[in-house]
């Protein structure tokens, strides 16, 4: 059986878990906060999470562990079988992932943890994430998935990447990312309703309660 | 006929180009700078390079258009068969990405450009850099290869991303990044010295004298 490695407050965790559960997989979680212990990096080169373990070893990064699943257990499937529908699918999923995940990140430390920023880091990630959104809407079908008519791993990402940029671009930038964008708020909340992104959401903040009670 | 958009001295681009060559795949060099006109966007969603087009259309993102090679000409294989060891390359070329590539490029505008960087951003990417080389050196297992002994995406990672972050490293901290692996930096002589990688580095020779003498 497969075993997550990671922790359910992790966006890139709740991606792998997502995928797990929508293609029906069994797995064991392991909860594991990563960093720069050796017994940590035994388990992830960068000490980073989320890890899967299979029989042979452990496998990091998430585009990694998804294009894995995908390759041992392709149905349902998460990606298109035509080559060029399958690297829409993929460039959606990195473009979010470079554009709006990556620049929405480094304002985390102020966002969700009560640093401050140094101000060019904030303006720097403010042009950034216009752009990257500016990017999702010439690129998105919302159809009403991203990248088509059916979930696929573009979906995964918008789905945990994209609602964090929101409360950034709330928070500090006073931006409604979204506000031209009415399909993609409507997928968003739809890709929340699902049965099993409930049971992600309910773990999330059942650790969270955890962590607040020092339990 | 493929059809690559970018410009011989990107680095990314390159990564493309020697997937082709090693191939053997026939295509047309379209030079394209991206940006953020309407015509670069219509061809790259966030302005970016490079871009594979193909009978259908225009393909995004170096890991994707290396992705839909393998997809459409799998032989020969950059990528391996087994599932799991398909992951273990894939890993690698993503950890060079995030963990080197990344943080490197933060640095291009002081180390290539002549800009003077903040020194909080300089030490965050130096910070970066070592943790991102130390987990190349836990991963990677050069023998001689990257991620084994055959050539694979992880070596085009390797030889476009670590090279420039050799260059940031020196001029930038001091660092041979590569002190205590003598096997990657043998690697890295040797993928310079193949036929398509020097024809690489020509091209981009050829570009970098041809701007200067303002052609």
């Amino acid at each position: 059986m497969f075993k997550l490695y990671g922790f359910a407050i992790s966006n890139y965790y709740n991606m792998v878990k997502l995928a797990l559960l929508e293609k029906g997989l069994p797995f064991e979680e392991v909860l594991f906060y990563a960093g720069q212990s050796p017994e940590a990096l035994a388990i992830s080169p960068r000490g980073k999470v989320p890890v899967l373990e299979v029989e042979q070893g452990f496998i990091s990064e998430t585009s990694v562990i998804l294009d894995y699943l995908e390759q041992v257990h392709p149905e349902p499937a998460l990606l298109p079988g035509d080559a060029f529908e399958r690297a829409q699918v993929l460039a959606l999923a990195k473009e979010i992932e470079l554009y709006i995940e990556l620049p929405a990140r480094a304002c985390f430390p102020e966002v969700f943890f009560g640093a401050t920023l140094p101000e060019a880091i904030k303006e720097k990630a403010g042009v950034e994430l216009l752009q990257g959104f500016a990017a999702l809407r010439r690129h998105a079908r919302f159809a009403p998935y991203v990248a088509g008519t059916s979930l696929s791993v573009a979906d995964l990402y918008f789905q945990y990447s994209v609602n964090l940029a929101l409360v950034v671009g709330d928070k500090l930038f006073g931006i409604d990312f979204l506000a031209d964008m009415p399909e993609a708020r409507a997928l968003l909340e739809r890709l929340e309703q699902t049965p099993n992104a409930r049971r992600i959401a309910a773990d999330k903040a059942a650790l969270i309660t955890a962590r607040r009670s020092g339990r």
